[in-house]
């Protein structure tokens, strides 16, 4: 039986967080015939991302009730507003119980965690945002990706690329992983090198997070006063 | 006076070509609003890639005739069948006589050297394809991204996130750079570490590339002929 692997697309997400980690996967069928990759929004049509590009599913929810493999984009404000849309994360909630592993890529993990699968697990995020996993019962890791039994959370946006290898080598092996990171040429030479976490642009930056989660979740007031009562920091 | 940043889609190119560096520039007008960034195509209808997701350009070629900055993104066939695509490789050809810089991700370049840019000059692509740069007069480099003049070019795939990098701190400079790579937390750690050129996949690979090629070729007869003659191996 061919095993799905489901990306989820709703409007307003980051493009690379659902791109970056597609790209990997969807080279998988051709490696191993009995996985297949699909899109699955509320519906077909362009939805907007975050960047000029629309981006448009290949299924809808419905039509994709029970992947083997679930994977999360996250985003801004859009994300933020998500975490009330029930068609999205009901969609989660009922195929985590079935899925092999749900993975998120960045703020995605808020999602997973509005469906209640964080509750007690290990879990991480886009950095500037870690501070608001303890809201939804999660552990807050700074690594690039973190596994918690079937929960795969990675860090932000171009994070989901190095989680998607890596859930590749727990489907199907590490020799997969390599023949597709080989396709994608994934030699990364940041051009400036790593982040350096202790520049100050870092704690410069964390204002602007905490005034996208306010407008993203302004619809929310209840679960805004809860991340607000949980951060950690 | 508004500087445009234009990439280009076209119907069955590779994702991550596009939405890597994408990603990177889209963020650039948050910080620098003398730029703005569009996707540009045939039309605005959803087109197909190499993954299950499909794209939509914001922009028609008409509606951008003169962009400060251009970004081809590569892919398999139905790039090198986009070779003979008069409306991508004309409107290449003519913004290239005012564009600052045209830049391409992996088989991308090929379709700058379609237009006409590669003549005399270093360029790279995808791993796989670097032995067809010399039919397009370029002298082909393994680097992970090459600037040659106005053109920059850049390797495989995820390249084009690099080679955003560099290209932003090209046009703002290295601090906006390294805000826009904190933005996207692009600190990669390839699970399996960096891609070993020496391992037998490499060379097992090789025939792969040459039969997509020639099926995507299959309509240029003569410019197949003309790449396997030039091929320096």
């Amino acid at each position: 039986m061919t095993k799905t692997i489901a990306f989820a697309f709703y409007p307003g997400c980051t493009a690379l967080d659902l791109v970056g980690p597609l790209q990997v996967l969807s080279g998988l069928p051709q490696l191993d015939p009995s996985y297949e990759v699909v899109v699955v929004g509320a519906d077909t049509a362009p939805g907007a991302t975050d960047t000029p590009l629309r981006l448009a599913a290949s299924h809808t929810y419905e039509e994709v009730p029970d992947p083997a493999v679930v994977v999360v984009p996250g985003g801004g404000e859009p994300t933020l507003a998500a975490l009330a849309d029930e068609a999205l994360v009901g969609w989660i909630r009922r195929t985590a119980r079935t899925a092999g592993t749900v993975a998120s890529v960045c703020s995605g993990s808020l999602l997973l965690g509005a469906a209640g699968l964080l509750e007690g697990r290990r879990a991480t995020t886009h950095w500037g945002l870690r501070w608001m996993l303890p809201a939804f019962g999660a552990e807050p890791v700074a690594e690039r990706w973190v596994e918690d039994g079937p929960v795969l959370t990675a860090a932000g946006v171009s994070a989901g690329i190095d989680m998607a290898l890596h859930l590749v080598a727990r489907l199907t092996g590490e020799e997969t992983a390599r023949t597709l990171q080989l396709g994608i040429e994934y030699d990364p030479r940041p051009p400036f090198g790593a982040i350096d976490w202790d520049a100050p642009r870092v704690a410069e930056l964390a204002p602007l997070f905490e005034k996208m989660v306010a407008d993203g979740l302004a619809g929310q007031p209840e679960l805004l006063a809860r991340v607000r009562a949980a951060d950690p920091r």
